[in-house]
């Protein structure tokens, strides 16, 4: 045959085992006549693609090289690579960019690698529980892209879906959307990296602005269980970032409980298949470490002011709604809820129908609400993923978000995630949780800050948590409706105060309700509900 | 209290019950003492917005109204919402848009709805089985918005999760993206309605389109079980477009075959949890009519030709390979893999992990692969939604396509979809699964067409599947390999034949490699292999 052309491409591919190529002439085993030497160059018994199964995690994660990007599992320490992370203190890799929810704390989780220094990067939504994050970031030793949560997911979501980008109206009008926030700083306080601003573009008269995907060089999961096939399932909400992760690397290292014979997951019940799975091993024990242990105790009183606005807050809850609820006050509200109606509690972290605080033996780190806390669920309740759970959020499928405000403007500007000068942790989910125009937004807050600075103004003067988002106002003093466009409407007021006392109190001029009512320490049942909803000391 | 002003939208809140603004005056019930108005206002025990249960299909969708945008589940005639069809056929509402992969047959399924002239636009990958949808779409009655399967997903998917627009790679340099295609004909034959050319962007060096979103006024779904609580799981392939329409539609309405207790489901299982169902009903019988059964049968003997494009194809899998092949000669090829390789193959409407055509006692009309055919599937096999799916595929994680072709270029052009003139039914998943860059795309295909007709050419005339996508070619005469700048190799031949002979039956010029191997037909193992793949007749 004569040879027209030799093209060194073709003879390089590292698969061909053509005589023509290599002395290597392979054989298949088996019975069957091959002919022709085609066979010989196309056919591979050898080459196998599917899952490793591996015993050291030092194996499993040997070859990830500096500078590496990973996409590290969890919400909090819930759902963490513990056997993993290990595994890369013992490699030693450097100069790592972690794309991961959190950084773990001090000495658990992704916070080893940073006390190790071996991390450059970290691309997060929520950060700095830990002192040395804290110095390392200030001094200019770490970069810190802080990204919304549900677009951190959706990003990485994206990343395994095969879509560059996407538009999203989170962050719209904030710090994320004009760029400039510090990823790096100099030794001398100065900015060396800041964060990119991103496109805005107008789809059917809302403001969205364009996110890029986010796929790494290997993915470090935490998985519950797999098959023998390498088909992995995860347990309550420890599934969170774990799932999207998997799809979005080029690959996948998952640790897993236990590995059981194929067959033993439904088909339909299996929440990655095998095919995004290209390494496992199971853990050689978890210590599953609690962030904040909370188990329900007995109701302690608590101050007028809070538990006046969490009283008031309780009368949000309609029935049949489904609610996504801040810690602290929000969350304190649903001890509230009257025992005749039904509000199902969402967890940003992926969990849908929050039950109580548990009792000690209920205690389980794997389930856990957005707070890191732990919790229980109701029956009929369901677990998601990280990206499913920001699409319900992003969707519009919430009733009703409810959260503090460091500041509210007159046409609904939401301010609660950064004092600039101050040390950043992150916007966690809030800017998701406000960017669905057909979720309501109720904000509870103090009515001013302290030596009566006003929190309801004008404009804020603080970084944004979203743009015209919030629709009411709820305070110790007054509740206030707010209209993107025609502002604040004071629709209801503390008995014994005026209409001039809040004025005196509130940054920003407002028009007043003919049906304005007043609201006493009484307005609402005075003993906390146990139906259906959650309960949370005060 | 001085009414300083009276906003008229802020009365006319439905759920503003204030004694202002009614007579109304709700008493909540229980023993609570609720001493102000703004109890009043705000708290409400008959407002339920979660699940509601229905007995007759018709009390389920009869508020639908005319021209409203139907989201209906399904792919073929596997998982689709029988009863509530049935349901639409007596409410006779007409000008409906309906988003759904197919059109049904002639007499069953979205058909009925076509027969009875209620449907006004669908939107689908892969319609025309019937001859009634035919006669409406030529003669102008009917409107069709043909979109690649995957990309039609993904709009869905991205409806639900408030995501207003995204890029694909899928359509690039295709009518899909020029735009122009016909979506309604005048009466004479000429284009009434054509449809919108989409953006085209960069990322990274490669291109892609802007896709927007799809959402409905209303989704039908059809699910295997629901629990009390409204949560609903889906049984094998069955579950298709239904999951990601669940999330899409202001109003779900969901069928099922039963209605468990809550607790039935694990929290893990649940595939759609009951924030997304609003409407359920336990479906009255299902017919679950069968499209394709395809049952195990006898070997035949293939006609000379395409069985040797089989045999060569079949030299392509590789041990550990996920592929997903195309109906016809690339799913037949699969009856030649080693017993000695594992191919995991995987069908686009949602599962990996086929099996062989089922034995009479196994077919199951909730078990189909994306030509309809009844399926079976092997231990280890997982099942997904069609957008899980598709980001399988668009995400690159299947290593290998294959597919038959109308005409591929020189430089890798893709035709396979549409012949200018002929009734198109639709481009399907092609689209789709030419679309990533990390998944090897090989085309079997007749060296040549009717007539000596070239199939290979210097330029498609045919309007594109997919642009530069296409790494292998295999015909009976010869194996190509395609580099998209450089173009065609010669890199095997059939025994007899020389490589004047190809380039007289080739219309390109082509490399020749200078290892190029002659094929024959004992090139590969003579007897089908029933280790871990599919056996399909020939």
């Amino acid at each position: 045959m004569a040879a027209l052309s030799a093209l060194p491409w073709f003879c390089s591919r590292p698969s061909c085992r053509c005589a023509s190529c290599s002395t290597q002439s392979l054989k298949p085993s088996g019975g069957s006549s091959i002919s022709s030497q085609a066979a010989v160059c196309y056919f591979s018994t050898s080459n196998q693609l599917n899952t490793k199964f591996y015993t050291d995690p030092v194996e499993a994660v040997k070859d990830i090289p500096d500078g590496a990007t990973l996409l590290v599992g969890g919400f909090g320490l819930c759902g963490i690579p513990e056997n993993l992370i290990g595994g890369l203190l013992k490699t030693g890799v450097k100069g790592l960019t972690a794309v991961s929810n959190n950084a773990g704390v001090d000495n658990f989780g992704l916070g080893l690698l940073l006390q190790s220094k071996q991390i450059k990067r970290m691309v997060s939504s929520y950060v700095g529980e830990n002192a040395e994050f804290e110095r390392q970031y200030l001094s200019g030793e770490l970069e810190v892209e802080l990204t919304p949560q549900g677009t951190l997911a959706e990003r990485i979501r994206a990343g395994g879906a095969g879509i560059p980008a996407f538009y999203t109206s989170t962050g719209y009008g904030t710090l994320v959307q004009e760029g400039g926030a510090p990823i790096k700083y100099n030794t001398d306080g100065t900015v060396a990296i800041a964060s990119h601003p991103r496109e805005v573009r107008e789809f059917d008269g809302r403001h969205y602005i364009m996110e890029k995907s986010i796929t790494g060089d290997f993915a470090l999961v935490k998985a519950w269980k797999a098959d023998r096939a390498g088909n992995i399932i995860f347990r309550k909400t420890a599934r969170n970032f774990n799932q999207p992760m998997c799809k979005a690397a080029r690959k996948t290292v998952v640790e897993v409980e236990e590995i059981v014979d194929i067959g033993s997951f439904a088909p339909e019940d299996i929440h990655i298949p095998k095919i995004y799975v290209d390494r496992l091993i199971k853990g050689d024990g978890f210590e599953k470490r609690i962030e904040v242990n909370t188990k329900s105790k007995q109701k302690k009183g608590g101050d007028n002011v809070r538990e006046r606005i969490i009283r008031r807050a309780a009368l949000e809850f309609e029935d049949g709604m489904y609610a996504n609820l801040g810690i602290g006050i929000p969350l304190l509200a649903s001890n509230f809820i009257s025992p005749d109606i039904t509000v199902h509690l969402q967890s940003e972290n992926g969990v849908l129908g929050l039950g109580p605080y548990p009792l000690e033996h209920e205690v389980d780190p794997d389930l856990i609400n957005a707070g890191k806390e732990t919790v229980t669920v109701l029956p009929g309740a369901s677990y998601f993923s990280s990206d499913e759970s920001f699409a319900m959020i992003r969707g519009g499928h919430i009733d009703l978000t409810m959260l503090g405000a460091m500041q509210v403007s007159k046409y609904g500007d939401l301010a609660n995630w950064m004092i600039p000068g101050k040390m950043v942790k992150g916007m966690g989910g809030a800017m998701d949780l406000v960017s669905s125009s057909q979720t309501k937004v109720v904000v509870t807050m103090e009515h001013s800050a302290k030596g009566n600075v006003h929190k309801i103004l004008e404009k804020c003067n603080l970084p944004l948590t979203g743009k015209q988002c919030v629709n009411r106002i709820i305070t110790e003093k007054a509740v206030f409706d707010v209209d993107k466009k025609k502002g604040l409407t004071l629709i209801e007021i503390w008995e014994g105060l005026s209409v001039d006392d809040i004025k005196k109190s509130t940054g920003c001029d407002f028009a007043v309700s003919h049906c304005i009512t007043k609201y006493s320490p009484l307005c609402s049942r005075s003993q906390p509900s146990y139906h259906s909803t959650q309960t949370f000391s005060l």
